[in-house]
């Protein structure tokens, strides 16, 4: 499985952060990454994040570039919106796994698109298996893919419209370190991209491997406040009347 | 849906925690309690929780207290063990979803037992539908049921074999909180029940609903305590060498 989560603030800019796991049944387990840039600087930057099948996103994911090498009529570099980026994505997924189509096996995938293009806003676009997609909402400013529930309240506790870089960016990390402990399937190394609104340049990137330092001490530091946390949370009052059972 | 957990401290005893919200499509929403106690004071006591298919679940508290009633040679009144215990449900679930059974459709259910019966050791157990069950361990103090990924992030950073009855309630309640606050499906009201160890009674009971003053307190209380956990953080540095995009 996979965690990809991308976070909006309206003000500011976008988050990207991804996990490195890849498997085919437990004894197949392989480490790709998931986050890809692409952009000319000044001009337009995206950054697209995958999961599902593999033999899909890297179909996806090397027509992107082709297309982009061949100066196709459309790529990354022609597309006049984010919107229609995300629709390109959606069709080179669908053909991707069309081609792949096999009697019943299925060789789904799901990217979350993100950037910029000069003159337009930044945004982020969830493209679903089906090549349509949706994108956020001034309720729900975040989008994931792959194992998206374990990370989910910790969004939703403290993403805001107008969070900031920072704290958006350690949100997107928290949310992916809850995953990694709770799920086994999602694992280092843990990328992360942040994107400057009208910046127009990707040079925000990150990659930390299972042993960096300031992912474990992210974890500890979260570990130790969370424990503090709780040590401050209203006790739960017991009333002096017992319930009885409901059988005996 | 539904989510039930159940957490074990070795050293102090159980707690109980589940929702009420029961749907067949989004259209059909209802509430119906999933936490059942059974017992005989001084002598032994069972908490039961459902997730599943209603019909099912239903049909086995309803067989479980017949039994009861019957004084049936095979009854939680009179099982030696709660893997006893557990078995005996196990099997009333079996034939439950056999005299369901409907060309293909699925009648499953799952079931959270815990309690202690004289003499022996308190326990908890997560009955599958298949009718086995498991038991907790050092390294895995709970069992969940239903909607479980939302609210096992925080279980697994806050629980250890010994954590104290206190925290462990209030774990419980932030686990719940989380997940009715990510998916719809799990709702108030919430139960909890707190069983001490070797006090072989059931009196510590409660229900809040959906406008429970210390259900808000505490769903306030924990919010603002992980937004300042969040701002005391170590900041992430990004370095001064910038990454380039993969293609321009």
């Amino acid at each position: 499985m996979t965690y990809c989560v991308a976070i909006i603030s309206v003000d500011a800019g976008l988050v990207f952060c991804s996990d490195s796991r890849t498997n085919a049944g437990i004894d197949q387990v392989s480490t790709y990454s998931k986050m890809f840039r692409f952009g000319v600087d000044g001009e337009r930057s995206f950054v697209i994040m995958s999961a599902g099948n593999l033999a899909t996103t890297q179909g996806v994911i090397a027509k992107i570039k082709r297309d982009i090498r061949d100066n196709a009529e459309t790529s990354l570099l022609t597309v006049k919106t984010m919107v229609d980026a995300a629709d390109y994505i959606g069709e080179l997924s669908l053909l991707q796994q069309h081609k792949l189509k096999d009697g019943g096996a299925i060789f789904e995938a799901s990217f979350i698109l993100g950037g910029q293009i000069k003159g337009d806003r930044h945004e982020i676009h969830l493209i679903y298996p089906a090549g349509n997609h949706i994108t956020t909402s001034k309720d729900t400013p975040y989008l994931q893919i792959g194992e998206s529930k374990y990370g989910k309240p910790i969004l939703d506790r403290i993403l805001t419209p107008t969070t900031s870089l920072e704290t958006a960016s350690l949100c997107a990390l928290v949310s992916m370190d809850s995953t990694m402990r709770s799920n086994l399937t999602v694992g280092p190394p843990i990328e992360i991209t942040v994107y400057e609104k009208d910046s127009l340049q990707l040079h925000r990137h990150q990659r930390f491997d299972g042993h960096n330092n300031y992912l474990k001490e992210l974890n500890r530091s979260w570990d130790s406040k969370l424990n503090e946390a709780f040590n401050q949370l209203p006790p739960l009052d017991w009333p002096a009347e017992s319930a009885q059972p409901d059988a005996e």
